[in-house]
This record gives C-alpha cells, sequence and structure tokens, in this order.
C-alpha cells in the first residue's frame, strides 16, 4: 500500500484485527461486571419470586370470606419477611401478614392493613378483596429457565441487581480486548523528567493507553523503545501476548525509521493513506499478533486510533460508536486535495462548529480544546463560512 | 415528612448531600485520570512546541537564499529527531533536517524533501519557500502559562495526552464521592446460597454498588445486616468513614423496620413520599454523616437512588445527566391519583414507549428488562395509547 485510501486502510485494519476481535466469553463475579458485554443470553435458574408472597403489610385471608361486610376475623397469627414454613390458614380466619412474607396455604388474598380495624385478636374488614389481590405468584416477575437477559447485552446496574435477585454470583461477559502499546523515538522522554535540546515529552503513551480504555479494551503492556531494532524487537515479542499490538513513531520514509526497519522484514505493509493528520500508515503481523502502526506526530497518532481502531473496539465493548453529525461552519477554510483532512473543531451551543488550532499534527494543546472532528472530504478544497461538515463528536 | 412530594424529598436530599458533595481535589497519576474531572483549570508549564523544530523531513534553509530558482545549496550536515545543539547555518548553506529536528539558528524555513533533489553533498531546490515555511515555533500550540485545560473538564484521553505532553505527570480532579452502602432484612440471603422457603436473594447491594459506581461515586464500605439493631449501629458506625451511607430496607410503617428504629432515636425523618414505587423513605444524619434510606422492594430501591441520589453523584463526576424525552405511548394504562408513577417501559425504534412488566415493586427482572422510566404525574390517572409520556433514558 504505497498510497491507499483512508476506506481502504480502515478496511485492511478492520480484517486484519478481525480474528483476535472475535467475542471470547470470560466469566466475572456481578461486582466486576458492570459495563460488560454479556457473551450469551441468561435464563433464569429460579422462578421469580422464589415463592407466594404477600404485596403489602396487612392480612392473609380467603377472598370468599369478605362476601359480606365489614366482616370480623379472628386472628391466628403472624407471618413475617422470615424464613418460614406458615401453617395452612383456615376459612374464617386471618392471618397478619408482612410485606414479603410467605402466603399460607388456604389463604388466597392479602386485605392492606389501612383498610382494617383490629380490636384484641380480631381484625375488622370494610373493603372487599379478589382472589390473587396483593399476593406475588412465584414466576410473575420471570419464569425458570425464561431469558432473563439477552446476549450482547451491556450491563447496567439494574441488570446486575436481577441476575442477584436470581441467585447468581457470576456472568459470562465478552472478554475485553488485550491491547499492547509501544512507541517509538529517540527524541521522546517521559514526562517529569527535564528535556534537554530536542527532547520532548511523550505523550502517545498516555494518549494510547487511555483511548484504548476509553474504547473498552485493557492495556496489558505498554513501553516506549529508542529507534534500536533490537530494543523493538524484543519489545515485539513481549507484546505478543496481546490480542493487538499499536504502535506509534517510526513508519516514516525518512532515515531512523524503527518500527519500519524492524518489520519490513516480516512483511509489514508500510505506506501513505490519503489523510492529514496521519498520512504515514503501516500494518503487521508478528508472530501472529496484529500490528497496527500509527505514525509519532501526537496528534496523527491520537487521530489515526479513533478512525482506524477506536470504532472496532467500542464495538466489541458494546460502546456506541463516536455521534456523527452535520454541522455548519463558522469561518471558512482551505484543504488540500485529495486527503481527507480531519480538523479539529468547536461545536457551540447552536450547533456550529469553530475550527481550532490549525491542521499541524503536533497541536496536542489544540486538539485538547477541541470538542469535535470536522471532516473534509478528499476532494472538497474550499469550504465557506456557513457550509455543513460532518462532524465527530470526541 | 409524614407525607411529602416526590420533589420536596429530592430537593431534602439534595440539601443533606451538599456538604459531602462539595469538590474536593486530589491529585492522581495520569494514567489514573480518564474520565475523572478536573478540580481546577491547568496552566502550560512550558511553551508548545519546547522548542523551534521542522515540521518535514526535508532541508532547514535561509528563504532569502531561494530568491532564484533553481538554486543548489551545500548541505553542511544533518539533524535527527534527537536530543542536538545544532551549528548555526551559515547562510547559502542547507541543513538536512527530519521532522521534529532542531531547527538551527539562522536557518528560518524547511525546504519538503520531495520539492528537492540531491547530488553528492548538494542539494538543488526547486520551489521557493517563505521564511517560517514548515517552522513550528515555540509556543505556536500553547504558551507556557495559559489555559491547557479548564476546570470542571471530564478527561478524555486527548485532555491527558495534552498533560503528558506539557510533562505533566499528575493532575488535580475532583476527588470520587465515597459511599457506603447498606442493606437490610433477615430474610434476605446472599446470592450463592441455597434459600429456604421465604428467603429472598439478596439484590440490593450488588444494584446500589453498581449503581453508585455508575453515577461517579465509589463503594468504599457495603454489608448486609439482619433485622437487629445492634448490628445496625454497628455497620453505621462503620459506615461514616464514606461521604454518604445509603441503606435499604426497613423503613416502613410494619414492625421488625431496623432502620427506621436504628435511626429514629437519632432524629431520622421517617416518612412516605407520594410515589410508586419507593413511597416509604428517611433521611438521617448519624455522627455528620448524612443517610439516605430506601425502602427495601428491589424495584423501589434502584428507583429511589435514580431519582434521588444519582443526578447529584452524576453531576460531582461531570456526567451528563439521564436524558429526559417525551415519547408517545404504544398501549394505555392507568395511574393512582396522588402519586407519581414511575412505570418501566421500553423505547422502540420508531420513538415510541411500551410498558413493561407491571408496577410491582418486585418485579426486578422486569426492570432489567425496561430502557426507560416512564413518569406519570401526580395528577394524572388515565393515558390512552398514543399519549404523550416523559421517559428517562436507563
Amino acid at each position: 500500500m504505497p498510497h491507499t485510501s483512508v476506506d481502504d486502510h480502515a478496511a485492511l485494519v478492520a480484517a486484519m484485527l478481525a480474528p483476535a476481535l472475535m467475542p471470547r466469553p470470560e466469566t466475572v463475579p456481578l461486582d466486576d461486571a458492570l459495563d460488560r458485554v454479556t457473551a450469551s443470553a441468561v435464563a433464569s435458574p429460579v422462578d421469580l419470586p422464589l415463592f407466594r408472597n404477600s404485596q403489602m403489610d396487612g392480612y392473609a385471608v380467603v377472598a370468599a370470606d369478605l362476601a359480606t361486610l365489614p366482616v370480623t376475623l379472628p386472628i391466628a397469627g403472624e407471618i413475617a419477611a422470615r424464613p418460614s414454613d406458615p401453617l395452612p390458614l383456615l376459612p374464617g380466619s386471618a392471618v397478619r401478614i408482612m410485606t414479603g412474607g410467605v402466603m399460607p396455604r388456604g389463604a388466597d388474598a392479602v386485605v392492606p392493613v389501612e383498610d382494617t380495624t383490629v380490636d384484641g385478636n380480631h381484625v375488622t374488614i370494610t373493603r372487599p378483596r379478589s382472589a390473587g389481590d396483593f399476593v406475588r405468584n412465584p414466576g410473575s416477575d420471570i419464569h425458570r429457565g425464561d431469558r432473563l437477559l439477552p446476549g450482547g447485552l451491556r450491563l447496567a446496574s439494574r441488570h446486575l441487581a436481577a441476575l442477584a435477585a436470581a441467585g447468581l454470583t457470576t456472568i459470562d461477559v465478552v472478554a475485553r480486548v488485550t491491547v499492547a502499546v509501544i512507541t517509538t523515538g529517540s527524541e521522546l522522554v517521559p514526562p517529569g523528567v527535564e528535556p534537554v535540546l530536542g527532547q520532548v515529552f511523550d505523550s502517545n503513551g498516555t494518549a494510547l493507553a487511555a483511548a484504548v480504555r476509553a474504547a473498552g479494551g485493557v492495556v496489558t503492556f505498554r513501553t516506549h523503545v529508542l529507534d534500536d531494532r533490537d530494543a523493538m524487537l524484543a519489545a515485539l515479542h513481549r507484546a505478543t501476548a496481546a490480542d493487538v499490538i499499536l504502535t506509534s513513531g517510526g513508519i516514516s520514509m525518512g532515515d531512523y525509521e524503527v518500527v519500519r526497519e524492524t518489520l519490513e522484514p516480516f512483511g509489514a505493509r508500510v505506506g501513505h493513506v490519503a489523510m492529514q493528520p496521519g498520512g504515514p500508515q503501516a500494518t503487521a503481523v508478528f508472530e501472529g499478533t496484529p500490528v497496527i502502526c500509527f505514525p509519532g506526530n501526537p496528534v496523527s497518532t491520537q487521530l489515526s486510533f479513533e478512525v482506524f481502531v477506536a470504532p472496532l473496539l467500542r464495538e466489541v465493548a458494546g460502546l456506541p460508536a463516536a455521534v456523527r453529525r452535520w454541522r455548519p461552519l463558522t469561518a471558512g477554510t482551505a484543504s488540500m486535495a485529495g486527503k481527507r483532512q480531519f480538523l479539529r473543531g468547536r461545536a457551540d451551543a447552536e450547533g456550529r462548529v469553530t475550527l481550532v488550532a490549525g491542521p499541524g499534527s503536533h497541536l496536542v494543546a489544540g486538539l485538547a480544546a477541541s470538542t469535535v472532528l470536522v471532516i473534509v472530504p478528499e476532494q472538497v478544497t474550499e469550504l465557506a463560512a456557513g457550509d455543513s461538515v460532518e462532524t465527530w463528536e470526541l
């Protein structure tokens, strides 16, 4: 791929990552399952409710005993919401029962306490009730064997609550995609170190690690290597434990391009994609693990991830795709013919978008100040104020 | 508050939690800061770029030397993207320079390599360049002291990248609200235990812990207590280390109401809110820590959290409020006068909503199957198919 389109490169990356991104189930405790995606449908192992119980604090009765009102019945006992196996209710009597209490056999309705008056061990009932009133039957929420949750569902608290209510303690979810991040470049120093002239703080490690997490993946290996092929090879070997390897830097046509030089003997496809920022792009398979290589300029690295990899990871993680919206520009701009531009913009309350910073791939503060990407198609060279442009919410 | 409105109870809970929810800063490493909220604006400690450097692979030149084209200049050396302090460029010469390489003093433009031809140690340049072309000046992205990020910003990967690029390793963010969860009820057993007749699996602990996390808080203490006042008091004492204590169950007017009985001596306000599910509600301050008490029926517990506490936690965490939308009902329903109903529904692709399950506060599977809450105001008793209702996205 010496020169290729954005769409073709995106398709290539998707095809390369497809095997690694095939959903694999893993079992996790409910307490670790928030925001994870169910690997398959879950059938309820029990009826819910588990047993016939009262929906109200009141009196369990035989509804037929309330044919003539008011009626006064002897109170035969009390049933709390507790482990209990109450005696059957005899017709012509009532049992005090709490919400959730086990309905005694024989009883078929509950009279709420507010519709009763009590005198000693007798209760007087003033309102009629039908069989079934205020009684929760087993399986009335869900029957054993019925589908409690579908597969492919991103788990919220109410889903975890339903699993717990059915007595489950674990859930099979889609395993997170594991990602190794290798940043390269002898000019880079870690944040916190005092740079000398010519050195730049490495922001790509931070950016890719956070972007992978935000897209639902998990970074299991992360390192920075200088422009040294042996160091790069060693890092790649360690990185193959992950599902996917991401690299930044070292794939231009210039000299000292450590990623290109290391991976070309392994069949890497290194070339140029018709986009800006982010032109240089490469892919490889290293010992069976797909390697997606981004250019090293910080804005290029971040945009390349958003364009080529984030949508794939988000889908596996059950996250919605980035919101795309057309917005009018507040001011015009020019764009290079033949390249898809990913400009940075700020959307305003009126739905318009203003470009921020310039097109430079080093403008990390400008990217941080933006709220949307503005997509300018390959064939467009001029945009005027008011022209509608496609934007991706960041 | 024997009887109070939903809005009044929400205002009471908000006022009680306000001191505990006052944003407090804490310093975290960048790698732990994704999705956290900046405690204050961050000024850049450096100019970005840090130094004058080349935007292209090419040749650093004096632009004035390109007045007559083509021009052939001797190549005085090479500057990689590396720590380096290059010699000043003499007029009438060129230096090979890589993207990111330190611009030598004297040079004021870069000629991209594709606009040059090289013969031995001379380069011939065919296109004119102006001073400043393809040169990145220090501070052209951001000047030292200028605002890199605003306060109150939810941190995405691009923000963390900008902080790293400026050499920062930590960030002051708003501390997460710490929450203690105490579930009560002698009828409850943990999921995974075999229940006897009258026992129910505790789903409220799972539900509240996950809901707190989803709202940006952190559960620092969680326990279940039986209907025993000494156990409840002990749990409350341990829970006061959190900013907020949540309880479920034990606040009805029935007997064996452990939360009410334990907290009333401490001035708890226990009463009834005109809503369904979720009528019984209580608040207290225990040794200086606010205690928000929900009823124990699982759907009541979950809805009470969503209505009274989740919006407050989400705001501290920089999370958007739940989306509220009006949707037409696919079928009519009746509602109790004087109570705000929170029914469960499923929104469909056409934007309509269908009620699922019934109003019962025990229907946890029904809640799990819903995608929206349907709000029926206090004064509405009848809704017909096609009527528009307010819905909250779950």
